[in-house]
């Protein structure tokens, strides 16, 4: 298989760092391709601006939706941009690792997906008619590929549980799991989690290991996360809300599970 | 009043951009004292990393707790993260306005939320014990001050509502009106949000900015989102679960609203 793993920590040294060599070193022992985009090490550029595309702004002001539309369909973009993109075209599965900082991922991996997942390519792709709304949400540009989260936290699993105070995990990482990557058409497998990272010792980190490189040896055989398609019955168009039979009275981002 | 505000768009004549101008001249007129952070035009620095410390590092590698604690304990922080807390501090409100790019705020902003809040401003602070678990949720460096997110999307308000296949807005925006806001003790007020934005006309616009300027006139006597605080009694200590008596058989991030 290709791997694509998408990395964010800015000490090579630290528990994530140790954990995505042993990743890389585990995955081309088992014969797969591997590709590492370490944003840190890269210096990627997080922020998304008018220095994106090489094409003339196609309007008085720079409009981020069509100026990268435009530079996609005319092969126009930002090089780092346009490499990320292949890798993701390359991949059979993309990894992305990441420690939890304030529920969401480090500014530089949000910046990935800000540039990367550009107009034409993550979104915008597809027709829009009374039964399709977009190839989006189960369909699209990355459909057949897989995806996982690989994330550490500071704090407690308790505190990330059903009735946890952070929220649970499942609906912390719902904008990132169903939003980034089932949205352009990945199925996306249950997140390998590691709370309390501070506090790993030898031991602790030898599980993690352990647990690690088994998520990698089944990562084929994994069930996907049961997300909702967009087009295949379960929500009304264009409304692209749940039909009412469905998920009958509940409420919460579970719903949009099967 | 004192008005911050913290403005994430790469274009300062978009939608946002007016209405961030129309948002300050108001404020000004009104008599209140305003500041802006235009991230974009500040070019802020996205990334958290070693050089935002001008310290030694603590340990043979970059930890970005605790050198992030050292540095803020010592007023050895990086001047830009410096400036950004003593205007939080200054301020009585806080306004973050943004587009909605995937399901969050874009990189540049999410860096300001990485950078800003250091161990020992946002988090790391107060007492951890049998009936207190620091100062969090309802209390902390920012308790007595206001927030509120002024965001824009691209999709449509029935994609983000209740039963809408993007989830609903109120779940999505958790990990930041609760994550980011609620946290470190801002009182968190219902968000403004603007949906469709590239459909906006001259008609919307002139609605949105009345909405807007209504929105900034009565900032003191809108009832905050009625988040449960941490450490009240709501929840279990140290699980920090919610107690089974409360929202009986719920499930969803609307559980952590009173």
């Amino acid at each position: 298989m290709n791997v694509h793993i998408v990395f964010a920590h800015p000490e090579p040294r630290s528990l994530n760092g140790q954990l995505k060599d042993d990743a890389v070193a585990h995955l081309q022992r088992s014969g797969h391709q591997v590709q590492v985009s370490d944003l840190y090490r890269m210096q990627w550029k997080p922020t998304l601006d008018a220095q994106d595309t090489i094409a003339p702004l196609r309007g008085e002001r720079f409009n981020p939706i069509t100026d990268a539309r435009y530079a996609f369909d005319n092969a126009m973009q930002s090089s780092d941009i346009a490499a990320e993109q292949e890798k993701l075209i390359w991949a059979d599965v993309v990894i992305f690792q990441f420690p939890l900082w304030w529920f969401s991922m480090p500014a530089i991996m949000k910046g990935w997906f800000d540039r990367v997942y550009a107009n034409g390519f993550a979104y915008g792709v597809g027709e829009h008619n009374e039964t399709h709304w977009g190839d989006r949400y189960g369909e699209g540009t990355l459909a057949g590929k897989r995806a996982m989260l690989l994330v550490s936290t500071g704090g407690w699993e308790s505190h990330y549980s059903a009735r946890g105070i952070n929220g649970s995990i499942d609906d912390i990482l719902f904008p990132i799991q169903h939003g980034m990557l089932f949205y352009p058409g990945f199925d996306v497998l249950p997140p390998m989690l590691i709370y309390r990272a501070e506090k790993t010792d030898d031991a602790r980190y030898i599980e993690y290991r352990q647990q690690l490189l088994h998520r990698l040896d089944t990562l084929d055989e994994t069930p996907p996360l049961p997300f909702r398609r967009q087009n295949y019955g379960d929500y009304e168009i264009p409304s692209l809300t749940l039909r009412p039979e469905l998920a009958e009275g509940k409420s919460g981002l579970r719903m949009h599970m099967e």
